[in-house]
């Protein structure tokens, strides 16, 4: 096993369930994490931590260094709990407390998250995308434009481009240094508008990530999304990201290859998902290689990303990959 | 320093501030801690989470895992964390909200203490006085009942007793395990009613203290208090202990003998309280052994047991007892 030093350094950027599957799969590998995770949601316990403490919303940062933690079951159990029969706690989630707290007793949002990551004893670092309140507002095909990050799915008509604001927003100084010293940059899975993006529209992050010679994975998301990428083939999605930043941002695409039984067809079509149709010939128009291969899985009825396949194959191709430092 | 094994054993019932102050004396000295806390609050934080999720209230708890953790100054300062500033969680304790997560998780409070005494690496044992809700009522002289601990001192009148329903409350094995083994058992410091007796009305408690070879201390409050113990001499605390109990569940009273600045006094009687007159002959009458030392400290203009010095005494009384086993 190699020594941590010539470890290979990923950074992922994300946001919701699709970072946190892909952080257990790549935790097991031994390589050097470090997680980018959005901080422009503004909905449910995360949105009314915002709201009263004016401090990023914890909501997806807890999930990620739940991923990522090494501690007994019970004590994730803990960080993870959400409560309900109860009027004044009602929805709330414990980590988003304490990260809550800890922003509260230190001043800074940053502090807490690798505090917090020090107490669960994590695998790997977790950075906020940035470390302050920052706004998503989307602009839709009809020019309208919608604030707030837990809202603009819900508007269900198709998104033109999404905006942060502040836009001049400044990433944590260690993000930039991870950035520069990865051999592998995942972005995705997750929800291309609202979790995705704004860790791309942060001038920094996105420069840093423009200028690296690391690997740098488009990780396509398998089903579309009601009210963000509805009908949306891979081209689509990787056309968005580099409308939204340059086109020199990624080398990869890597997409799933499979077929869903009908039952989860009919299931997610009530939701208005179907599977990402993955147009590879548009892609490459593009100037990006896409790869195709066979990383989806069934879990208690939901598609999702085989983490331990995509991590292997993730970390293989990082190692192949000729721009290598 | 003797070896874990041929330590002093000290167990310590109360709740409150008091047993908390105690507790960071004795955790500095070579002895074994187990604490017993009381179980029957219901104002505050705590009295919400036992309104709306039936545990037993965990403020005491708290404080005492608190007083008795090892971490890093950040992580006991999270725990202690109250919120405010939301009208969702104005007023919760995180450490409470983290015993009530437990509580649910485990589905026995007594368990979710053990584990949140683990991580907190705390340096003895916490025990709370019952593993279930019980309810506290005060008999004043004039024959009227008051239900809940939180308004018991609210009523302003002289209390002739208290009772805990359900009569017949269990506590935790361990527990008395605990009291078997004491080379040492403290009652107290603490509010009289509403911390110190609670504990001591659960049966096998009382039974097992009874049947102690332990040298047994009270240590008497050193100022008395409004709704509860008004006017109350040190003898007056030690029959109400006695009346609740048997007349050989104490061998000794430590109280304190100081003389309280003028400016202390005023702003105590500002608060109808005023130092607890030690009435040796009384006790003795009583069949109790008295001491009084110069164990008070003013700090931040509030009357304290000087924690270091206390301990000290207690270990040193303790190794000095006839009894020991």
């Amino acid at each position: 096993m190699p020594k941590p030093s010539e470890r290979i350094k990923v950074v992922v950027l994300g946001g919701g369930t699709g970072l946190s599957t892909l952080l257990r799969g790549l935790k097991k590998l031994p390589v050097d994490i470090t997680a980018i995770v959005t901080v422009a949601d503004d909905g449910g316990s995360s949105g009314r931590l915002r709201e009263d403490y004016d401090i990023p919303p914890p909501g997806d940062v807890r999930n990620v260094i739940a991923a990522l933690s090494d501690v007994e079951p019970l004590v994730e159990a803990m960080f993870q709990y959400r409560f309900n029969h109860s009027k004044d706690l009602e929805g709330h989630s414990l980590g988003n407390l304490m990260l809550a707290a800890l922003t509260a007793i230190t001043g800074d949002f940053g502090h807490a998250v690798s505090e917090m990551s020090r107490v669960l004893n994590i695998n790997g670092k977790v950075l906020p995308a940035a470390n302050q309140v920052v706004t998503l507002h989307a602009v839709y095909e009809d020019g309208s434009i919608v604030t707030g990050e837990s809202k603009i799915p819900l508007v269900d008509k198709p998104i033109r481009s999404v905006m942060i604001t502040p836009e001049d927003v400044q990433p944590l100084p260690e993000t930039i240094q991870a950035i520069k010293k990865a051999d592998l940059i995942v972005i995705g899975p997750g929800s291309l508008y609202t979790s995705i993006l704004p860790n791309l529209l942060v001038p920094e992050i996105q420069q840093a990530i423009r200028e690296s010679d690391a690997l740098r994975v488009y990780m396509c998301n398998l089903m579309t999304q009601a009210g963000e990428t509805e009908a949306y083939k891979a081209s689509h999605h990787l056309q968005a990201i580099l409308n939204h930043t340059a086109p020199d941002i990624i080398d990869v695409v890597l997409a799933s290859d499979y077929d869903l039984p009908d039952q989860i067809m009919d299931q997610y079509s009530e939701e208005h998902a179907a599977p990402v149709v993955v147009d590879v010939e548009k892609i490459e128009s593009l100037g990006v290689e896409v790869i195709k291969r066979d990383i989806a899985v069934i879990r208690n009825g939901s598609v999702r990303h085989n983490a331990e396949k995509v991590a292997l194959w993730l970390v293989y191709e990082a190692l192949s990959n000729k721009k290598i430092k």
